[in-house]
């Protein structure tokens, strides 16, 4: 399979909030061409809240996989391998509401796909041809996460701690730890860690540069 | 900085006793052309028994780093760096001997080095340009082992647990899982994870045929 065919190569990141995911997702897409590579994010897919009143919304589980629309994710995953282009969903995380005009993500070689519970269906996983699971001590997720909180989503110390202990941690030792098992890669220590992202983005140029299929397919048993 | 200038790649392997980390090895330097990587196992580096009496040699702890001359494995990896060859010691695992021939490394752009304690030394963890660490649950590489020592070491399961509980496990807990974070990359479930090998080996391939310095140099703070 030439990458430069019709049938992109999916690469997924996933793990906790706070591991750094997301900058090893930006940072394998700035380490290729422009116009190579994509990225989608699964949190563009969180479900529309807007039939709830607003009160009950910010107190909805946003760690469970029910949350996301992940069958629409998969839809897009299948189209953008068959060359068709996504009209991805954006949510706005101060409204818990889906944005009205959707991003369009157009077909590339090498599709990014990140999200916290990526690995969780395996409906999802087996459309991955690499999983990665970026892997981080659960205190420093925790000072990244309050940080975020504090600073960008305009949330107090009381209710960032409420949400914690109430969604935020036991759904992740339900969802999301046992998802590293799915992983190909484990990157330790999130974005800061060149080196992982290196060794990722060199195979990736050499597998736009060269027409090999050195990646296994996907079989039943290896999901 | 040229792979194919005197200056080597050099790749770290650590993991557990049974992790896969010798068939991780095996399969990125089969994944190279012909004579453009070398291997070095730390297990060559058990230093010398024989002046012990037979008995108590087999109940010496193998598993700690004092067991190793490390300090000869990191001459040799600069010995390689500067473009020359290591005579490098060979074991026997029977006789906990030295055997009398080394075995002559020539320099390559790629030297692949794989041992249990690869990482425990700060002097040799600087001098590895990306660190892998294969983990694999204690249970799986407890079967690996037992199946090893039965199978290729004459053992039986009496002396096989009684070494178990008396080195192998407390040191590894001591000794090697703490290592992990040292690593760049983990690869979970060792030899059998084609897709983590198939990424290394590409990453390599892109950096043999381009001249490339993606991978940034060691500094104190990282190690």
């Amino acid at each position: 399979m030439a990458l430069d065919s019709s049938s992109p190569l999916i690469i997924g990141v996933a793990g906790g909030s706070g591991s750094g995911k997301t900058t090893v997702a930006r940072r394998i897409l700035a380490g290729l061409p422009p116009g190579r590579a994509a990225l989608i994010q699964v949190d563009w897919y969180y479900r529309d809240l807007a039939h709830l009143p607003f009160e009950e919304r910010a107190t909805a589980n946003f760690d469970e996989p029910d949350a996301l629309d992940l069958d629409l994710l998969g839809a897009h995953l299948e189209g953008l391998s068959r060359g068709e282009p996504a009209a991805c969903p954006q949510y706005d995380f101060t409204t818990h509401c889906r944005l009205p005009d959707p991003t369009l993500v157009r077909p590339a070689p090498v599709i990014v796909v990140e999200g916290i519970l990526l690995f969780a269906a395996e409906s999802l996983r087996r459309r991955l041809d690499l999983r990665i699971f970026v892997d981080t001590d659960a205190d420093i997720r925790l000072m990244r996460r309050i940080r975020r909180d504090l600073q960008e989503r305009g949330r107090d110390i009381d209710a960032i701690q409420e949400q914690y202990y109430r969604t935020v941690r036991p759904m992740h030792q339900l969802h999301v730890a046992p998802t590293r098992q799915y992983a190909h890669l484990v990157v330790p220590e999130g974005g800061e860690n060149r080196h992982a992202v290196d060794v990722i983005v060199g195979h990736l140029l050499h597998r736009l540069t060269h027409a090999v299929d050195t990646l296994v397919p996907m079989h039943g048993d290896d999901v």
